[in-house]
């Protein structure tokens, strides 16, 4: 099955019925993604200061209102329990379970947080004629935790996870700049050609998704990643947090063209 | 005095004695300036998520942990309860006092909220040879109330507020390409040249600050204002709010060319 030019519709039905379980890059070619963040209204200002004090791994795309499961802007139909592939739910900073629905998990006092994604600007890369080798590889999107602290803001603290993309040398500039538009969807790298500096050991051994190859003439560039929300979770250790599992996004109805600046 | 060339540190100095109590624009050139909103802790998630989902009238600068009234990122040190010209005390919703200094009014439970301003787009337009009348004309900027309704958060609604400035037709374009560059500080303009189609029915009648002249052959032209919190203020009727006075802005220590995307 092609998922790439099927609308998200279709798509989003295939996951609320199970039928789709597996990670979403590559999926509704031109269609905004979004990670997931589900926390308590007691911790809700926390996280959305924490979010707003660190727009590149955090932009915000869509808040809930307290309690509500159904999507306001980013969808025009759904429910923030069923159309995410794969869920992951946390308890004091610990990983307790991965499921497919949450409706048994939800709260009247739940707020969700859907944060940008970088498989939204991947599109935009292929485009401009720029390889994304994991989706060539069919494979999730490597992700590293790095040595870059963020702001703190109430509880929460963390740092930054980053997503990477070989890149043919040459197509860096052109890489910088398609992505350079979208900050809603992490916008620009924020580090290119040198992972040691962001605290990654070994290139090959992602923390997150799949290794991908790096062929020679190729530099390794890295975008802020929505799946920082779970790392702060794991520093912070609230009571109860909800996410997405990496790479399992929500696939909006709104177009990346409609979230350039 | 020329206050156009001093530094934010000296202006805010004479600020704090009590020696500036008037209104900012075309201070201290290329530096941002900022709007306040300061509300309870208890509404703080409510008003956050209000900015977040209305982001071109109410772009968050940045916003103090619970009780604090030292700046974090925006200035390198002072005391948000003085370090503005004039600030206005609401209670529940009606305007009871202005004052300049909120010493005594301050509560270990209160947050407060930078949110750009259009003053610190001015010095761009000027280096861009675009003329600024209110500036000109030593007057504060005209501003009004619209009537284009915002994206509700839990208790706040309201509708946007505009500042407007009269520019050459033939300037229009650039004044467009200028401003949108700083979406921090409320981007582009929201409407060109038809005040009607926003609800304005007398331009030269603001709401808030000045008149000032239109001239044959330029087009009145409309940014989204940072004191549409205060017109929130007003509809939502919150039991207290602190604002700044309309144009009586704090200057802050970081460059407008560090807020651009």
């Amino acid at each position: 099955m092609d998922y790439s030019s099927m609308s998200p519709q279709s798509v989003k039905e295939l996951i609320r019925k199970g039928e789709i379980t597996c990670q979403t890059s590559g999926m509704c070619n031109g269609y905004a993604q979004a990670n997931l963040c589900i926390l308590p209204k007691e911790l809700a200002f926390d996280f959305l200061l924490f979010c707003t004090r660190n727009p590149k791994p955090c932009p915000v795309l869509e808040v809930g209102d307290v309690g509500k499961k159904e999507f306001k802007f980013m969808a025009a139909e759904g429910d923030v329990c069923k159309d995410f592939p794969k869920y992951r739910i946390w308890e004091y900073g610990e990983l307790k379970s991965e499921v497919t629905d949450i409706s048994d998990y939800w709260r009247e006092d739940f707020v969700y947080f859907l944060i940008g994604c970088s498989f939204s600007f991947e599109s935009e890369l292929l485009e401009a004629d720029i390889p994304v080798r994991h989706i060539e590889e069919c494979k999730n999107v490597p992700m590293f935790n790095t040595n870059i602290e963020l702001k703190s803001a109430g509880k929460f603290h963390g740092n930054m996870v980053v997503s990477m993309r070989p890149i043919p040398d040459e197509l860096v500039v052109k890489a910088v700049n398609v992505t350079a538009e979208m900050p809603r969807v992490h916008g620009a790298p924020i580090q290119i050609g040198n992972p040691e500096t962001i605290g990654i050991k070994d290139i090959t051994k992602p923390d997150y998704g799949d290794s991908v190859t790096i062929n020679p003439g190729e530099t390794p560039v890295f975008w802020a990643c929505g799946v920082t929300p779970q790392n702060v979770v794991m520093q912070s250790k609230p009571p109860i947090a909800i996410t997405h599992a990496p790479g399992h996004m929500f696939i909006t109805d709104v177009k990346n063209t409609s979230l350039k600046f």
